[in-house]
């Protein structure tokens, strides 16, 4: 899973009729901080109502198909949770305002 | 998913037999504002009859067979919606013309 | 598999009710003598009860799910292992405390 | 899928037993042009009958394994189709000979 | 496929008991001739005996569970030829010793 931040959402009117009616977000993903983003940004489907602004985790390939809203359904990424807190080495880095 | 331009096509006489009447595209990723280039360029099959210049999103890896037209091909990345608008931090930075 | 040091931990309240009840650890991938870092961190389901510090094996992907823990779930990756000694051209290049 | 070159072939006598009889091929992953060389080398196996110099596009991933002859084999990437000419905006950018 | 040299092992006692007696190579990813590493070093799970020094192939991803030593088991890497020779461009650039 990749820790990133939510930073936008995409709409597509013409789509695989299986993706009707889900949320895609726009993503970056950060370091272990939250803070450093790293890599390219990425879309996924969004299963836990995140909002733009949000540190959340995400998962990807096969995986992204294991939940109710995506079985089945041509998408490789899903935001699978919220993010509360990061500890790094025992330190707090991130807690969800 | 990755926002990608389409910006060619490909034809190929000698191929799998799966992938008999299949439209393939040629791809570049982009930013979340469908502006900047990144990595390399790839080819998908296509399933929402994009046309070369659309922003599109694709999806990579097993989910590329999760459509009637894909399913079980050798196929590895689909373009599965054509993109209207993308919003980062509450300003459209793309809409399709 | 990659050779990964455990660097932290992440605590999520909302999230896919699939992972309920998992330990998520924040990793950063090493070289083959788990000094020096390779690559972005990322977040995996624990199933060996490693600790922070730990050097331990990741497996990415589909086989993700190849464990009690994770079957069925929106999960990419698995620490499977905690490694007690890694052996480079006949020398012990790393040895467990 | 990637536009990748055909530079050369392996041969194995120890290998798993279900690739025995397949042909590996060695690739260089191109740009959309087939010109410039992009990436990594990597191997893959042949199920059109490529040969040292053909332009192809290779499949990755679960992908590989959607033919009859790599069907439950440990193969991850596969040659799938031969590119008869590729057209990037308007312009045919490469032709077999 | 990768072409890669097994430069090293690793032994661990606790891990995920579906892995319990297989031998774990680590392993340095070449280009095609196996004399210039490439990329970060990996850890597969070894199905033809291969020792250190040997050039192999491996695959991975789900490929990698298509063995009967692999199946259902949390390993994301195999080892599943040793390389007697690698050809490019009509010239053997590599045989084994």
């Amino acid at each position: 899973m990749r820790v990133a931040k939510v930073i936008g959402t995409t709409v597509s009117t013409i789509k695989s009729p299986r993706i009707a009616g889900t949320k895609l977000l726009i993503l970056q993903a950060t370091d272990e901080t939250g803070e450093k983003e790293l890599g390219k940004p990425f879309v996924a489907i969004d299963v836990v109502d995140a909002g733009v602004g949000d540190l959340v985790l995400t998962c990807h390939g096969s995986a992204a198909r294991q939940t109710h809203i995506t079985k089945d359904t041509p998408v490789d990424a899903v935001v699978m949770a919220v993010i509360d807190h990061l500890e790094v080495d025992g330190n707090v880095v991130f807690r969800k305002a």
